[in-house]
């Protein structure tokens, strides 16, 4: 299995920028587009399991706005062959110490890379 | 891409099950050969986030062994074609009563299903 294929890492990088974009600014839309539309597709938040494409979306909906800037520190992009890939990514957020965490795992659908499983949180 | 094709699924399912045991009787040996031993491979824990096979291992061998035991609450597993799969858990410990997570992605090698990334957190 090759890893890393430039032109397969650089598609995967754009749609995680993509979607840190849409989060910073809460672009519900693109943010419901990039994660998989499917009852298997799981997101764990800091503060709440969401089970399913359904509950994903609404969370996403009933999210307020406000507070979602933040900086990303360390990044770590991996593609596995064509058509998968991990994005890990540490984050901060203006007046806390706490060092964010955010896993995605990246699957290439008919429609484009979807996130199919993620986990945020914050490091104890 | 097929979904969960079930000889599949069941593969990464024994290697979970495998995985769990190693890691409630701190297997070490079991739990070093299950990681990919690359540097692409990461680990985001409770309390720290390791880069890189070596650093995962180190951390395995200076673990303390006591207070692993956990029990397992919903777990979703899901395979995507015969080489990718995803498997998702919530824990819980005796004498807390946060709720613990464990997201791992697997990839297929040639020596067998391998963690290439993991985070484990409990719920804020």
């Amino acid at each position: 299995m090759d890893i890393n294929i430039p032109e397969v890492l650089a598609e995967v990088t754009a749609a995680f920028e993509r979607y840190e974009v849409a989060l910073v600014g809460n672009d519900v839309a693109v943010l419901d587009e990039l994660f998989w539309n499917s009852p298997h597709t799981l997101r764990y938040g800091a503060t709440e399991n969401l089970y399913g494409y359904d509950a994903i979306r609404a969370f996403r909906a009933g999210r307020p706005s406000a507070g979602l800037a933040r900086t990303l520190g360390r990044t770590v992009i991996t593609s596995y062959g064509r058509d998968f890939a991990t994005a890990n990514t540490e984050f901060h957020r203006a007046g806390s110490e706490r060092i964010g965490r955010q896993s995605q795992t990246w699957v290439r659908t008919p429609e484009g890379w979807r996130v199919v499983a993620a986990h945020v949180s914050l490091m104890a």
